[in-house]
This record gives C-alpha cells, sequence and structure tokens, in this order.
C-alpha cells in the first residue's frame, strides 16, 4: 500500500506533524510519495517526490493536511485520474465539515486505515460541462459546488435556471448556488440554504440575495441535470462561473453550464465515533447556548 | 368507474360546478357517490350518498372541490382505507399547490380520465406513530406534514430530535415541522423552509422560530425514521403534536413520535400541460416584477 | 437610600450570593426591603418584607437575582408605580442580554451605586392599550414585546397593522412582534427580525412565519403609535396577546390593541466597562468560529 | 421657476412623455434647462441645454424620467451642488420605490407644483469620507447605501465595523451593506434586511451571506458615525466600495470608509395621495395571494 501526502501550500503549521508522520511511517516500512508543497515542509528532501496529478495517479490513499480548499483540489484530482483512491484529510484550517480528523487523531486513524479498519464515508460529487462562444469545454468534476457570481461593480446577475427538461425560472440575484449535499454546508449555508444529508442524491439550488423575495433554495433529484443559461438580455453585467471556488472563469450571454451527477463518488476515512450530526452540532455550535 | 366527490363543508361557491358537473356525469352514465357535504350543495338529494370513509373504500377516483385543507383530509382517508384510489382536486381554496385543477378545467381533466387519458403525479406520504403515557397509537397518514408547537402562553418548547438511530439536536424553538417534499411548499415555506421536489425521498425539518440562530432546515433520506422526543425538562411548556393541520392533540414529557414513509403514497390527477415549476412560478409570483 | 431585593421564585442557586449579600449590607448599615421570594432564600427571616408591588414603591434601588423574565417582571411594577427607581440585574438564567451583570460582579457593582459613582442605561418602554368587546383596559407597561400569536390548532392567524393612521398591511402568520429597541434581541431575533440599538427610539415589527414571502420586518419611528387589530375574518383562529412574556389574554375578531412609547424609561445600572456591542457579541458568539 | 429635465441615456421610451412635456411647458412660458440625454430625445434640439452637473446648480426643480439609477445619480449631483432643489421623479425602470409617479401623473403633478400646491418627502442621505493609502478622499452623498464586496474570485472579504467610538464586529462575509432608510427597500431588501420607515434618523447595517450564522442585520442611530475597516489579515482577497450603486473603486487592507449623516437631505416631489405603506404594499405584492 502506497501512501500519498498532499499539504496546504507554505503549512508551516504542519511542520512537526509531517516530520513525525514521516518517521512513524518509515518505522513501518510504509512507501511513501510526497507532494511538492509537503516535500518542502520536511527537514530534509525525502526519497519520493511527485506533482499532486502523478501522485493521484499512483498512490492507494492520500492523506490530505490543510484545510477544506486543500481538500477539495484534491478531490478534484483523484476524480480526474479516474481511481478510487480515499483521502484521510486531517484539519489544519478555521472550519473543518470535511477535514474533520484532527491532528491528535492522525496517527491512530492511519494506523487503522492501515490495518485495515476502517470507514469509507462516500460522497457524491458533481459534473459541470460549460459551453461558451459556441465550444463546449471538458468535464470538470466538483465537490461542493458550482457557484455563479456578480463581479463588484454589477449589482445584479440575470440566469435561466432549468432541471431536467423543465423551465424553473429566471434568477436574478447576487448569484446562485448549485451545491451538493456535501457543499450544503459549505457557502450554501451562508446563502441561507438548507442543510441537506450526504446520504441523499441531490443538488441544491440557492440564489444569493434574489430580488424576487418569494425565491428560495430549491432541493432537487440528482438524477435530473440542472442547467444553467446567462440570460440574453443581462444587461452587459459580467457573470462568473467558480467550481469549488478552486477555478473559474467569466461568462457571456447565452453561455451555459450543465451541472450533474459524477459518475464517481469520493471516498473520505471517517474518524469512526463520530457521526454526521455530531459534525454539524459542533462546528456550527447548537449545543452551547 | 365509480366516482365520488367530496367537498369543503359548506362551500357554496361550489353549487354551480357541483350542478353541472351532476347533469354531465349523469349525461354519460357514469356511477357516482357523493359524500354529505358534496350532497347538501346539491339541488336535489342524489342518488348515492356515503360517509367519507365509505366513499373512500368504494369507488375508483375521487374528485375533490376545495382547498388543500379538503385535499389533505382525504387522501388521509384513502390511505386509511388501504385503497390507491387517484384524486382529482379542484381549487376552490386560496392558495392551491396541491389542487392545482381550475374549475373551468374540471370537465376536460374529467372526460380525460373517464377516458384513460391522464398523468398521475404519485406523492410520497408520511406515518406518524405516536407513544404517549407508555401506550402506542395506531399510525397515523400524512400527506404535508407533522407540527410539533408551542401554546400561546408558553414560549418554547424544547424537543430532542433524531434521525435514524443518530441524535441530531435540541430543538428550543416556537416549534418544528417535519414536512413531506409536497408539505415543503406548506407551512415549511412559510417557517423559512426549502422546496423540495416531489421525486425525492426525503422528509424536511425546519425548526419554528429558533433560539439557536444557527439552528437551520435540514433535508434527511426519507429511509431513515425520524424520532422527536419531548424533552424531559421542557419546562412544563405545553406542546402540541398536529398531523396535516387536521387533527392534534398534546404531548407531555417524554413522549414521542416517530415519523416514516408510509407505505402507500396518494396518487393525483395532473392537468397535463403544466409541470411542478410552473405552479411553482405562479404561486409564488416568480415571473413578475 | 433604600435597597430592595428581588429574585426569581425558589432560585436556590441564589441562596449563597444572597447571604452573604445579607452580611455585607448589614456592614455597611444600608436599608434592605426584602422581597417574598428573596426572604424565604435567606438562612433566617429578614426584619423587612414587602411584597413585590409595595417594594418598588419604597426603595431607591432594585437589586434582581433571576434571569430576564424576573426583570421584565420587575420594571412592569416601577413603571406602574410611576417612580423612577434604577434596577441593578445580576443574571442567573441561560442568556442574559438585560442582566449583564455576573454573580462575581455583583458586590463591587453595587458599592460602585452606593458611592454614587455608576452608569444608568435607559432603556424605552412600550405602553400597551387593549380595546375588547367593546371595552378599553388599563395601559400595560412593556419592556420587550408585545406578541400576538395563534394557538397551537389554528394554523393562522390574521390582524391589520396600522401605524399612525396609515394602514401597513394585512398580516397573516403565526404571528406578530411588537418590539421596543430593547426587545429586539430577544424574541424578535428568533423570529428573524433585526438588532435595533437600545438608543434608538423605535419599535420594531416583526411578522412570525408569514405566509406572505415578502412580508418583512419593518422599523417604524416611536412617536407613531401601532395599531393591530384582529380581522374580522380571522376564520375563528384562536388569537392570543402577551406581554413581555409575563401575562396575556385571548382576543376575538374586533378586537384591538394600540402600542404606544412609554411616558416613563427604564433605568439599568451598567458595568462600566462593558459596551452594547460587546455584550451582543458575547451572547451571539460571533468572536468564535 | 426655471424647471431642469434629466433622463436616463438612451430612454427611448420617454420620447413622447418628452415631446408633449415640452409643449406643455412652452404653453405654461416655464423655463427649461435639458441636460444632454434628456435633449437627444426631443424632436428637435432645445434652446437650453446644460450638462447634469450645470443643470444641478441651476434650476428651481427637477423632473427625472428613468429608474431608481437615475433618480440617485441627480440626488448626488444636487447633494454636491450644496442646493435644496427638489425632484420629481417618474418612473420608466422596473421597480421604482423612489420614482413613485407614473408617466399618467406627471402633468397633474407637474402642474401641482408649478401652482405651489405639493408635499416633500424629506429623505436624509449618507456621505461617505475614504481613507485610503494614507489620503482622505472628498466626501461622497449618497442616497440609498454605501456597499462593500467581494470580487467574484475570492470567496469571502473581512471588515472590521465600529459605530460611534464603540467596535461592534468583525464581518466574514460576501459583503455589508450600510443603508439608510431610503436604501433600506433597496439591495438591503434582498440581502435580508428590514425595511425601516423614512421618518428615522438611522442606519442600516446588513451583512450579505455571513459566515457566522448568527450575523444579523443592526439599525443603529444616524447620529453615530460608521467606521469600516478592511481587516490586515483579509487575506488578500480584493473588497470593493460601491456608492448608491454609482461609483466605486477597489480598497486594500487598512483603508477604511466613514460614513456618517449628510448636512441636507433629497426633497422628493410626493404624489399627494399615497402613503409610503401603499407604495410598499404595491411593489412587494402583500396585498395579493
Amino acid at each position: 500500500m502506497r501512501i500519498g501526502i498532499v499539504t496546504k501550500h507554505d503549512l508551516v503549521a504542519a511542520r512537526d506533524t509531517l516530520a513525525s508522520l514521516e518517521a512513524w511511517l518509515h518505522a513501518r516500512g510504509t512507501a511513501v510519495v510526497w507532494a511538492p508543497e509537503a516535500a518542502a515542509l520536511l527537514p530534509a528532501p525525502p526519497a519520493v517526490v511527485r506533482t499532486r496529478e502523478a501522485l493521484a495517479a499512483e498512490v492507494d490513499l492520500v492523506v490530505v493536511l490543510g484545510g477544506d480548499g486543500t481538500l477539495l483540489a484534491t478531490a478534484g484530482l483523484i476524480a480526474r485520474s479516474g481511481r478510487d483512491v480515499p483521502i484521510l484529510a486531517v484539519n489544519f484550517g478555521s472550519l473543518g465539515f470535511l477535514t474533520e480528523i484532527t491532528r491528535p487523531e492522525l496517527q491512530s486513524a492511519l494506523a487503522e486505515v492501515l490495518d485495515g479498519r476502517f470507514t469509507l464515508d462516500e460522497r457524491m460529487m458533481l459534473t459541470a460541462r460549460t459551453r461558451r462562444a459556441g465550444h463546449t469545454d471538458g468535464d470538470v468534476p466538483v465537490l461542493n459546488d458550482v457557484v455563479f457570481t456578480r463581479t463588484a461593480l454589477s449589482r445584479i446577475i440575470d440566469l435561466a435556471v432549468s432541471v431536467g427538461d423543465q423551465f424553473v425560472t429566471r434568477v436574478k440575484a447576487d448569484g446562485l448556488i448549485v451545491a451538493s449535499p456535501t457543499g450544503s454546508t459549505a457557502y450554501n449555508l451562508a446563502a441561507g440554504g438548507p442543510i441537506v444529508h450526504p446520504a441523499m442524491a441531490a443538488f441544491v439550488l440557492t440564489p444569493i440575495a434574489p430580488h424576487t423575495l418569494s425565491n428560495r433554495p430549491i432541493v432537487v433529484p440528482a438524477e435530473r441535470e440542472v442547467h444553467v443559461v446567462v440570460s440574453a438580455d443581462n444587461g452587459g453585467a459580467e457573470v462568473y462561473v467558480t467550481f469549488d471556488g478552486q477555478s473559474g472563469f467569466p461568462l457571456a450571454a447565452g453561455d451555459s453550464v450543465a451541472i450533474g451527477r459524477a459518475p464517481r463518488t469520493v471516498r473520505l476515512v471517517r474518524a469512526t465515533s463520530r457521526t454526521y450530526f455530531e459534525v454539524l452540532r459542533q462546528k456550527l455550535k447548537w449545543g452551547e447556548r
């Protein structure tokens, strides 16, 4: 079993964790592949360093140290590699709905994985296909959300939304979030969207600051493709689409993005004792007064 | 094919519609069974009058004239009868997400049904089982929602909510709505919950005016039973549970309600040309400025 | 200077605080008047015990030990007495926007008051006058809010709201909150209303779960009287009005409540170092992630 | 009395209205000054054409034909001119909370003004002073709102907000709106803020999609200056500030904007019969079901 190690860029807070992780894996005789950002944080250069892309195509497990952003980027790389590599994510960020394993839990969690005792949490992914200026881009795998937003100087954007072959509505708003259940606890929550349990096969469509006050978040089955078109009379406002907050580009009137369920899931190693709702309660401080 | 006619009590606005409906069905030679409230609105007593319960157990189609309340009551009766009788609902109420067929459309819609040309919209139902004072009540079929609320003089109630065998959270609020996708556009919408597409097998859990400001609506799979218990330290506040707004009773500390997916669906005759989203746009005035 | 001591009923958690408070005041030679609930918590019966009403009419300062409910009741009594007695409120409840002085701060805060060094926080009060069945009740002083609600079995109430001599709208909802700035951080916040700074002379009108999704909280000048009438076609639903959550009664169709600015303010002794926003940040956990 | 005419750029829908307005004013012998965009819509060049700035400094009344945007720009020009020129605004836009006079009402409204019979609606304005890179910009007059937003590619901005000399909170969000009562029914409403009656002297601080779910809109007295500083650890995200959606620029970490009450109000000619709440009911469709 080969383990790949990926970290957030320049994550100096992870130096000690990485050094002891290297020693611990070496003692166990486990083969390790280091991404460049992770290797740069070690006291001495490790034997095997690969780009993140190459790493995703080689290893049997990826350990991610960082925040949700690093996890989202890694999930995208694994999805593109077409392989079913599980991810063990350790939280070095501030919120961490996804990277729920804490630093002190890392070694015991990893030991359980290496011994074959662990639970995988499978999360559905989205796939986004953009058609712009007459051309169709390649599919982009997305774990959390596809977000359509205005730029700072345009006050409103105008999108036409369909689900399956049925027109839903025109959305005149700051933007629109199309989120997976996993993404429902990310940006979607700040915009007023509901929490959707990750066992559901669903998309959440949440308008951001809609001008029509009765516009509400809608949860639709993931079997139906969501289609978002920039309206022809968008009034010259600039629209951006972003994927998991990692990449994005501007769209023009008539451009469209089709969002469907990805053929592959992302597989997250779970800390065995913590339920989904326990993480919610802790992160959203439901227990406290 | 026998048709049952059910109306809202004392719906004088339906008199003309009922009289011409009776004549039209008589001319077609269709057998008709009248519920007492419907019969009372006819110019002369009809041949066959049955209680709503008996009617639900006899006919092959129920025509409902009224608002969503009359439909909810009828759906409950059919569910209790254990039969799969479709409902054709004509809107005489103010909102009518469910009773989407308008009065002018009644005869043509009914003609299509009698000719065997129509679409059925199947909607999942909930089933609620209450355990109180050590006894378990019989299952109550519910189409829209099970609602837990405080009384006017108690400011807050305290409920413990679980999904499947996992504890979700304590809800300290005016109340809690457990809605089906169909019920998501009813009371749930007023309380800030999301719209959930009726093709989904899901429950929506929406707190009403929760004291913990980060409490949010949660959408969970209908395969998992929702369990709501009145907390022991509810502080003497009175809690009421209501089913589809049609029936209800008080609960005491320790009492609980288990809400699952009902074994049967309700089957609504659709006006063929109107999509789910078209009804949403019209009712919520999304199209207009 | 005579000090009155009022506590929440049966507040056993305050026993030690009360005993040392009694000794400390005795050592200073300060005259003390005890409300019956406070006297009952002392090791031995104190010399001077008065009903809360009599106490409010006699003393120069009231020390309240309890939650916001005890403070609201005391503020009402002082307002009825027509005197300008300041309140020093110590938090024994769970939230305590108003009772912001903590137990360890009690003696030093009280020492400052007795030495004449302290800041008073003046808060406007409301006054509510109910007209029902042709009669007009006496004015009720209110610190937080006048709340109109439905009962558990009626789904919706229908109110006609005016401000000054201008009709605002019909509210079809679970209820309506008319809050003072002080009350804006109480029930109003749970129902989705805004925070209104206590230096403002304003009423907040917040509908609870309104059926018209574009109904929004409205902030109006306290110089204009708010008038709420139970609509004639309220559909037989029962409406309750409550004052500060302390008292209330049912209203019938045609009954009305006029809410204006009270002639007197309530005067709260402030812990000098804490700003209004500091209390907000702490209570609403804005600082934390 | 000299009348200035200002229109939205290229407002061809106003051609007929302008032509008959010109003839009507000529027949009355009223002196008229045309802004270039208005003059361009007339069949023949009018005698007196001035830039908008020069026009604002010369005339006794400005007639604005357009949407809220044109009115906001005109209000800004008049405020900069230091004069108290009233505005009669005719609605050619889609929503028009401010431009409430309809086209058919224009001539009768104008006749009343010329005869000296009319009501002025005085609205408070904001004034915004930006300090960036060590320099302080000139004051910008604002009628609706000062808005701080992120750009499309940065997910969150971090602002430190104070009111008077008291720190309120850090806002981590898509943005922050500081609105006047007049602006409370504009962008503020889409972002979830309350309606604030225009007779109030207040600012509304509404976060846009805040990450801290308990962050809520706050209404503060207009006597206290609102101070917004871009946090030092804003993480490199780009922040834009815009004034009435008409102008704006990027801010860097440490830059700040101070927002106070402007010394002058804007004076709008009212159609006499319509109350503030009547406009609200109509625009927000409160009356309808």
